[in-house]
């Protein structure tokens, strides 16, 4: 029997880790329907009452919440699962075992759970974030031998999102560089790429859905015309594959998945 | 006693989620060291038994590796169980659960675990990202009654990355503007804020702080001196009061808890 319920992402943090988690066990249910509400910042019993109060308005005979929580307080946790709900608890299940393994009891760090694990690593992101943006669209040659990696399309094949989800994910200093036309009538990168071009990573698209994102932007123009959408992706896999560069075609991963690709071909993962 | 355990995060996806389900478990172990790593798309028999292998070479007596895995397929499942470790998964003690609360049984979708919930959603999130990196730093005022959000503050108090991380993380239009000197001696917003200061949100820092953060920038300069940055705060948060323009301290939260209180305080959050 097909289902639509409510869900709620509860946490004590910013409800990220809640969000992601609940996300990746609900995908396995496509025939069911869900309608997701995140409540961030739990970090209180009044707050906790509150929660509780906002379930149960969602409560349907039979179609009870579904309740992915990630907080860690117990006493927030007792009040939260008096909700009239399916309550599930991310650590109830998981931290015993892992309690047994290590030989430790767990110490529960308020709000900990959202994943940023030192600031070291913190700091890493911030001063990514700023390279990475001031390395959009080749505006900037400035240090670019400092780049983790420099990804290389033509325009509206998914670098700038790329990028700067390399920077905010994994803290990697990552420039884009667009091909152009004069790169591609002399098949060749850029001057101020060809001596970084082992940081290359390449970006292509199907031309039809480069015709349809480009026209998103320029209709009717030549430059999201299919010829013109054809000849750059093909001149763009010339110039990739003359220099050795691996590339992705953009056109069918989101990009979670292209920076996840280009951290394991680039070597940059840990 | 401690411990120093080699954790893998293994997934036939982009393994963001087995790292945030991971790095939660593992935060409330503060006294355990883990070194942690990244599998991901291991989406067939062959990379299963690779992924074996990596993991039993990190295999000490009495410290066996933990896998946290995110994978879907049973026979790549059954694959990884056999490593030298403690596998922990993430579909195993929930999907019963839910498969029983909803009376349906789940269908295994490989790599559809990453929590991209649907196309449109997707879509949003990339004009969001093009939008956030036009309007950083006040570059452009094109398009500023379409900002969900306008991050307001002093030079250096964390605008960029939380426009980049709300428009990643939730698709959101967040336009960021620079206090400047003109606004600090006059106490007012800049002009082509003024009508839209309903979406202003305000950021400020610490004098201390901001100072460390500058002086990496600009060492010995007066932009980087504490009286200068006092200066800034102070002014920053007359304009805030006198606007009613809500505001966080961005020197002790992560750029994840700013968007979070952000989404919540300007009810952008569903």
């Amino acid at each position: 029997m097909a289902d639509t319920r409510t869900v709620f992402f509860v946490s004590d943090g910013t409800g990220i880790t809640a969000e992601a988690w609940g996300a990746a066990l609900l995908s396995q249910f496509d025939t069911s329907t869900f309608e997701n509400h995140t409540i961030a910042f739990v970090t209180n019993v009044l707050d906790a009452e509150k929660t509780v109060q906002r379930i149960d308005r969602a409560n349907v005979p039979g179609q009870r919440p579904i309740v992915f929580s990630t907080t860690v307080d117990q006493d927030i946790k007792n009040i939260l699962s008096t909700s009239k709900s399916l309550f599930i608890d991310l650590f109830d299940q998981t931290l015993p075992t892992l309690e047994l393994e290590l030989g430790v009891k767990s110490a529960p760090i308020k709000g900990s759970a959202h994943g940023i694990s030192n600031a070291t690593k913190y700091q890493q992101r911030m001063a990514a974030i700023e390279y990475s943006i001031e390395h959009d669209d080749g505006q900037s040659l400035r240090a670019l031998d400092q780049a983790d990696i420099i990804l290389v399309a033509p325009s509206r094949c998914g670098k700038t999102p790329t990028s700067m989800y390399l920077s905010l994910q994994y803290g990697v200093k990552a420039a884009n560089f667009p091909i152009v036309d004069e790169d591609f009538n002399t098949l060749k990168l850029p001057a101020s790429l060809e001596k970084t071009s082992d940081k290359a990573f390449g970006l292509i698209s199907t031309p039809q859905r480069l015709q349809t994102v480009r026209s998103e932007r320029r209709p009717n123009s030549k430059y999201a015309s299919i010829e013109q959408c054809r000849f750059e992706i093909d001149s763009a896999m010339h110039i990739f594959e003359k220099y050795k560069i691996p590339y992705l075609d953009s056109s069918t991963k989101s990009v979670e998945e292209l920076a996840s690709v280009a951290m394991d071909i680039k070597g940059l993962r840990s």
